[in-house]
């Protein structure tokens, strides 16, 4: 078994992660969150909120899974959200052709080539349906959003979202207003997106439906320093830039990064060491971390700049969790384009500033006789158009709906000096989007461990070693024995702490040790023990899931305790008095 | 405006709730949670899970919102969940065919009547198109669940969950596994779920997709008593009986209940308490909450009792936000049967148990030459049979993939009286299931008061009285006026206490009193106002929404101040010297 097989093994009989709908014999690409997964999950969505929404205060909203077809239109997953996908003509079998290609050809990406290329690569090499040996059809493009429709008979066409930030950028004009229509603000959201993917393999890394969390921050087009650049001046990042082809990893100083022209600026670099330090705080180790540059080739063509976090896995090599990118205002445009809504806001200067202004003068006396009674009109809609529209030799007037054209000799211009008190912007944006699902795997393999504890009885144990915050049980509460007079004071201490909102397990089936074992597994940082002494002396043994010492302490606060050890500063070794294992 | 459209305008303005793709023009049956709304609901799914998952022990699982057809095929949804369905022959447009009824005929509810009836209904009373006044089509059913297809062509059929129960009843076993199959065990989910309205009126109250809140609660059939029963035996429920008919809500003893015997017994009646509890604590006023027991012909008819919690509010009269029910073991039965495996746990006696059991005695005599080569299997799967099957006049039996017949006369039976360790056992649920989009808007609408400040000069202000524990932003730093010198101290108090993990809102725009009235409008329990003594003694003040008195108190540890005034247990009055307001 190699480790992913480990993990998921593990995942799987402890109840992290199950395949979707067994009993009915699964499918691809869906996987379920068991009790353990899910209360990860939970916990790791709350430090990504803690840092996002409460620090950076960038609030969070809840847009629909389900999008109408314009929105998805104008974002372009309508168009081109899709993979190539070549059927068998014998067996009717599905296929990426650019893995089938990427496969028998034995190249690293096949990405970049059109369907005809990949098609014409399938004949030429005869690559045959790998599950039949049949004959494999044309390649075309399949689109990889689910579809649907909303209310009867064939409704009004539907899908599920591709990613969360769309339902972000169509509201851009109200968030607008919720924040005063000043720059800098952000807004995030944590939730589902799903891709159809045509035949998805990678287990827990390619899902068919995962969970998104997306923070778009629009900031002022001309100004992308940060305020708070120096919190994060001196971070070392690990910056992989293949452009320079040595495939080795670079650690670099923020500043200098950002200096010496490696990242774009300034905003964007403190949102890549902002993504480190949420991943480094859930528990993914810093030398399995890397920040990796898109290549011109691969970056979309309004993008800026951007950066994926790559996390090393065992089976999967690096795996792209996180992406951080400048998009410009591209997403902004493309609403405004197609809505005919002005997605902008309006910036006040702070003083009114004098700017010269090409001025339009309908000239009244050609108007007249080429518009009739709707010259007037026609020359109020010429004072206001902007200056680019005017500077056509025809330009195009709507006046009560209907369209005129006016020939640019009937109109003059002159420049004139006036005072301007704002201007409208058009903000750009910058994402940080990331793979929740992929993250959580990278947090169950990088605390992963089998540790041998004594070699000779080759005796080990598996430990997940959660940082403590993100353990979905935080405590284990063991009566030594399952007796009624160890029972009753365990259970009691039980609730006590889960009155102050910790995860408690109480457990008093199988031996001691057993038991310790199976906490381990699952991660739990503390087990506390309530044995004979308890009824003498009202103290308990607390032991520590990585080091496996025990203390012994008052059962008076043990509830306060606990919170310290998990939330606070309290150290194990000052909770109490060693007890000798 | 009535109430409803005094809470949705501000919901709207201030950005808790949002129509969603209005930049599209939008479409009905969706809303977005806007920053305010979003940060509200998180807060009230956090005090749901501290209720059910932290305290109770119910542990959240997260399954897929996409399903598999098998799924829904077992629980009933396929085939049942549907609404009749009206479309006019002359401009297209679909209805509700029980609305129309009830419309026209002027009664209360056509939800019982069939397909035909409601069309012969539409015809006698020549019920026409309620947009363009043409005929009515046909009655027919429409299902409400949104379909889609897993993978390219026409791929795999498949449904947006129109619950989140079913993701927990097809993981039944690996939820006893992970208890250790040990009943009662309980599981919850918080999720999206779908339903595909025909024309979906009532605004944010009936939702095309919708967050639930599930618990599925396995308990031993044959002992519905509840080990924490005392808990809330005193509790007061307004009980709503309408079998009774005499349209009265009847404060009621939960004890007294269950005694005599209006609620079933004392596990569902616990449950009902626990609701009511949750909706109290998160701000639902005690007397617009009543409990509605469903009328038998209203009821599942496999479900023991089930009651609604209902919500008074002003346009839409008591809203059902909460259904809890018995609901057998009805569940865990369909996706056996549907399955094939069975969904049961083992339960193992305390003591080994001395019973009487049916035997089989296969007659070789007889089987050998009906049967040949196959006799000894037959023989051995007869005797793996439960006794209901050994009883029929000719039993079937599967040996290697095909069924035999043995005729009842070729076997025969003998009492035994055997030692049984233990017995399978098919929990009955237990099913609080929270609609919390309905549960948000009766949040806003009881939070909602329009005061009166000053009648001579018509002075009012809107406030949301929240409970402190839900209001999205929970402090408000104001400095006093936007100079520099107050800025930026309130900037460092504001990061103080935002890194407590306390939503904090920074305003320095506009009068200190237009800034208190924006904060009463969404709700923030307490606004801290940095003026110029601060810049002398280092105090401020704080101002309490809703009696609007204002105390000073130092700026060393207001982050804890903030803190203890909303989660702890400082009250207003002690948390510093009163000012002259």
């Amino acid at each position: 078994m190699d480790k992913y097989e480990q993990v998921i093994e593990l995942a799987k009989r402890r109840g992290f992660l199950w395949n979707s709908f067994e009993l009915y014999g699964g499918t691809g690409g869906f996987y379920d969150y068991g009790p353990l997964g899910s209360t990860l999950k939970r916990r790791i969505e709350q430090i990504w909120r803690e840092m996002y929404v409460v620090h950076e205060g960038f609030m969070e909203i809840e847009t629909p899974t389900i999008g109408i077809e314009d929105v998805f239109r104008a974002s372009g997953h309508v168009g081109g959200f899709s993979d190539p996908l070549c059927e068998c003509i014998e067996c009717g079998e599905a296929f990426r052709a650019d893995h089938l290609v990427e496969d028998e050809l034995d190249i690293e990406s096949a990405e970049a080539m059109s369907n005809n290329i990949l098609e014409k690569a399938i004949r030429e090499n005869e690559i045959p349906c790998p599950v039949c040996g049949g004959k494999l059809g044309s390649v075309y493009s399949f689109n990889l959003m689910f579809n649907s429709n909303i209310g009867p008979g064939n409704g009004k066409p539907a899908y599920l979202r591709p990613e969360t930030a769309q339902g972000m950028f169509i509201n851009f004009l109200r968030l607008a207003r919720y924040y005063r229509e000043k720059l800098p603000f952000g807004v995030t959201q944590i939730g589902k997106s799903y891709r159809n993917e045509i035949s998805p393999r990678q287990g827990v890394i390619r899902l068919r439906e995962f969970t998104q969390a997306e923070a778009e921050i629009f900031i002022p087009p001309e100004d992308k320093s940060h305020p708070e650049f120096d919190r994060y001046a001196d971070t070392i990042l690990n910056l992989y830039i293949e452009n320079e082809n040595d495939g080795s990893i670079r650690p670099t100083r923020l500043e200098d990064a950002v200096k010496e022209g490696y990242i774009a600026h300034e905003y964007l670099a403190y949102h890549i060491a902002l993504t480190q330090e949420f991943l480094l705080r859930i528990g993914i180790k810093p030398d399995k971390l890397r920040f990796r540059q898109h290549k011109k080739d691969e970056m979309a063509h309004y993008a800026v700049d951007c950066w994926d976090a790559e996390i090393e896995s065992d089976r999967f090599g690096w795996i792209e969790t996180v992406g951080i990118a400048d998009r410009t205002n591209y997403d902004l445009k493309a609403h405004t384009d197609a809505s005919g809504t002005e997605l902008s806001i309006y910036r006040e200067y702070e003083e009114p500033e004098t700017v010269n202004q090409l001025v339009v003068k309908p000239d009244m006396s050609k108007l007249g006789p080429a518009f009739k009674g709707k010259a007037k009109a026609v020359a109020e809609e010429l004072k206001k158009m902007p200056p680019g529209e005017l500077e056509k030799d025809n330009i195009e007037v709507t006046v009560d709906g209907e369209e005129y054209t006016v020939p640019s000799n009937m109109v003059e211009f002159s420049e004139e000096t006036v005072k301007v008190s704002g201007e409208t912007v058009v903000p750009h944006v910058i994402e940080p989007s990331y793979g929740i699902d992929r993250i959580i795997y990278c947090v169950l393999e990088h605390a992963y461990n089998k540790e041998m504890i004594n070699e000779d009885e080759e005796d080990y144990r598996i430990v997940l070693k959660f940082k403590k915050e993100v353990s979905p049980i935080q405590v284990a509460v063991l009566p030594l024995m399952s007796k009624s007079e160890l029972i009753k004071p365990a259970r009691g201490i039980s609730t006590r702490i889960r009155k102050k909102g910790v995860i408690t397990a109480y457990d008093d089936s199988g031996t001691i040790g057993r038991r310790y074992r199976r906490n381990d597994e699952i991660g739990t940082p503390f087990s506390i023990t309530i044995d004979y002494q308890t009824l003498e002396d009202n103290t308990v043994t607390i032991r520590d899931r990585d080091t496996m010492q025990q203390i012994r302490t008052s059962t008076d606060n043990i509830e306060d305790v606990v919170c310290d050890l998990i939330y606070g500063e309290l150290e194990f070794e000052n909770a109490g008095t060693p007890v000798a294992t």
